[in-house]
């Protein structure tokens, strides 16, 4: 599943998030939007739509993907696998439980405890394997070759990604007249699924990474996914350190606006969730929140913004025990 | 404001929570509704609509009648003050300081730090006085004589009342097929005004007390308002030793239903909201939750229930420092 551009990339379209829609039903929970005023969460914000994916299943639009894929595959009796930061995994998890086949999740070391629980709590086999995402992937993809098992990619495989892309679809259904998707971009499957799940309507999307793990940003610069480093708050769940190649794709193809947020910034977005609306937000899943309330977006006069959480799979004590800035958001 | 039998009893109607709602506008939050299907949050509880008024401004339904009373009052020049456990205190502070007038908030020892600290942070001067809230009225009220400070009471006047019926007003509005509504009752200004915004609707409401602090139960098995004794996780909020006469009168009218709940299944009910919402509860905000998740509520078949969560001022690390059930709710 690494990169290889010899092989065609596959295309995830509109229909394939209707399909994701229909096909994940109920099973997934259709979470809420709000609407947030001008300064309500800080002196210098635009008014804009909140869809708080965070109060998804696992945590995360992560269950909308992991549900997505084991739904139209065959599953084999041998279970599921999975390599990932820890949304994916609680993921794959949780669906593989709901499905009645067992799952075994790779994970590197730097999965967050609160991570780790959550995994066992699925009842997954978890193994932390390595110091970076990728070597997680190369044990995934070893025990499937030698299991047998399902392997179920994070973020570069049409089934995440339009699973994922059902966030956005319902964002965009609970608030017809947006203009603008603001989205944090770790491997690009929310991108990609928000792009297929918006194709043909006005509504444009922009993308935000950490400045500590912006593998999007990097590849559009070199014209190809490349590799970076990557760490800062939000590498748990923004962190590989290659954009997929259907994000990448995508991308390309809709010429995607995107932003570099800082880790301060994503900091205080995090903090700026729990004081002002007690929801927990994990870095990956304030960074687009960031992007809006620290002013790096600047919108245009009388746009229609929304702003998708995409996790919540935070350690809250840790992040309240930071210093915070001495004033604003 | 002492319960005097001597004293008609202001009634509260529908007209009076329209008439908040127009005032209100978009200076509170319309705070968003969530669909949990059966077994998502436990493996017991059925299908039900929640809705989360703890992602209100100051974390709690009391923005909304704090801000009426102020809007619909002639507040003079001197300010306003208020006694409050905390979350009346901080929508006082926090309407104080839309509208420009200085607050005096006084408050009872069981107050706790974070409704402290978030008190100053609207600009309140705030005066910890007394172990029990009864005490902190009384200060309030000779501030208020001795200073000509517009006294805002938490529960028992009809702007408070109204304005928090607002809530329920929009959950009615955003869930129309709502057959019933738990709503957590202390001084019972919520219960009063959820009953003022449903009337001559089909809905009906249940009101869910803790077993420690049940002064609405202790006042129907009375005849009357009674003094309670009051402890227990949800003191702060729902700590009132006597209900409002405004809330008895309107719960024997409507021939309120009540359901008692144990201290233990309302801090279940904050774990739950947390580990699988990435929500925090206070203890009476967990309360209606945790009338449904425990199964101290039963259901009819087919019934469209809506849970009220009024509110979300909890010390989320105290919380998850707490010893957890063996097993999920």
């Amino acid at each position: 599943m690494l990169a290889d551009s010899e092989t065609a990339v596959p295309l995830v379209t509109h229909d394939d998030v209707v399909s994701a829609r229909t096909r994940l039903g109920d099973q997934i929970r259709r979470t809420p939007v709000m609407r947030i005023e001008a300064g309500q969460l800080g002196p210098r914000h635009p008014p804009f739509w909140l869809k708080l994916e965070s109060l998804q299943i696992t945590g995360a639009f992560k269950a909308r993907g992991a549900l997505n894929s084991l739904l139209a595959s065959d599953v084999p009796a041998v279970g599921v696998c999975a390599a990932s930061g820890g949304n994916h995994g609680q993921a794959v998890a949780w669906a593989a439980r709901l499905l009645g086949v067992p799952a075994a999740v790779f994970v590197p070391t730097t999965c967050p405890p609160i991570k780790l629980r959550r995994l066992a709590d699925y009842g997954a086999r978890v193994t932390v394997v390595g110091d970076v995402y990728e070597q997680s992937v190369e044990r995934a993809q070893s025990h499937a070759a030698e299991s047998g098992a399902l392997l179920v990619h994070p973020f570069d495989q049409p089934l995440t990604v339009a699973g994922g892309g059902t966030a956005s679809a319902e964002f965009a259904e609970q608030v017809p007249e947006l203009d603008t998707i603001l989205i944090a971009v770790g491997g690009g499957g929310l991108l990609a699924g928000t792009l297929a799940a918006i194709a043909g309507s006005r509504t444009r999307v922009v993308g935000v990474e950490p400045l500590t793990a912006r593998c999007l940003g990097a590849a559009l610069e070199a014209g190809q996914p490349v590799d970076v480093e990557v760490s800062g708050v939000a590498v748990d769940s923004l962190g590989p350190r290659r954009v997929g190649r259907i994000a990448f794709a995508a991308a390309v193809a809709h010429r995607v606006e995107r932003i570099d947020i800082s880790d301060d910034a994503i900091r205080q977005a995090q903090l700026t969730a729990w004081d002002e609306l007690r929801v927990g937000l994990e870095g990956g899943g304030a960074a687009a929140l960031a992007a809006l309330l620290s002013g790096a977006y600047e919108p245009a006069p009388g746009e229609t913004i929304g702003v998708l959480c995409c996790g919540g799979n935070v350690d809250l004590a840790s992040l309240l025990a930071t210093p915070r800035a001495s004033s604003g958001n």
